[in-house]
């Protein structure tokens, strides 16, 4: 993978972050592949937003929402596999730590936003308890 | 997208369900794209885990929990686009439901597993509660 792909898709997906910071809902509709079809997201404990138009009003709200704390976003690796590659990160809101999955296309020479997902991690254990008891997976 | 992509990437999501309800270790491990770079997986509320060693090396230790529950999958959608696609799905554990992304890559005429993240879903909203069926006044 010649490695100006990778900064590439770093790019992308610094530009992602900062539009979500700046509440730039023009900037976050660029970031997003244009086809309906392409598109999903999964916000945190949000049900899965299936298609443009759906992934986008969700933006919308979210955006637009003043109280919305800022992301930090530290990523961990890039994936890049020809006109496909993911962003895997660690994404830092308030004290809650989640971790993060974006996944990019190559369209017309520009990455574009498919696939967006944050997930809770689990805070870190307590200095000495008991194991849990069961795992989800 | 012909329709039998869609149908093939299904089974081969049936088939990662499958080998994780059969505690199958053998049949995950052919599940995956053999190639270390290309292979990610986010379990609820862990790390997230980069490249095939680090990502089998996680579902040797969950199947071979005799304890592990059972998953039933709820496919939402599959999106296709050319060599790649996702699965969209809720995932049923016991009490919980999550919101689950399985991305595929067709490799050699088989559609392969690169990216598992499974996120928990909020739980629904209480039930409301009844008015009152009588009142003072």
């Amino acid at each position: 993978m010649p490695m100006d792909d990778e900064d590439a898709i770093l790019d992308a997906n610094a530009a992602y972050y900062q539009a979500f910071n700046n509440h730039d809902f023009a900037a976050m509709s660029r970031i997003w592949a244009d086809e309906e079809e392409d598109v999903s997201c999964i916000h945190p404990g949000w049900p899965t937003l299936v298609g443009r138009k759906a992934v986008l009003q969700s933006w919308f709200h979210i955006l637009g929402n003043p109280g919305q704390a800022s992301i930090e976003c530290r990523p961990l690796k890039a994936i890049v596999s020809a006109e496909e590659g993911r962003v895997l990160c660690v994404e830092i809101v308030g004290d809650a730590a989640l971790a993060a999955t974006n996944w990019f296309r190559l369209i017309d020479g520009r990455w574009r936003l498919l696939h967006h997902q944050a997930s809770p991690l689990a805070p870190p254990p307590p200095a000495q308890k008991e194991p849990p008891k069961r795992s989800l997976h």
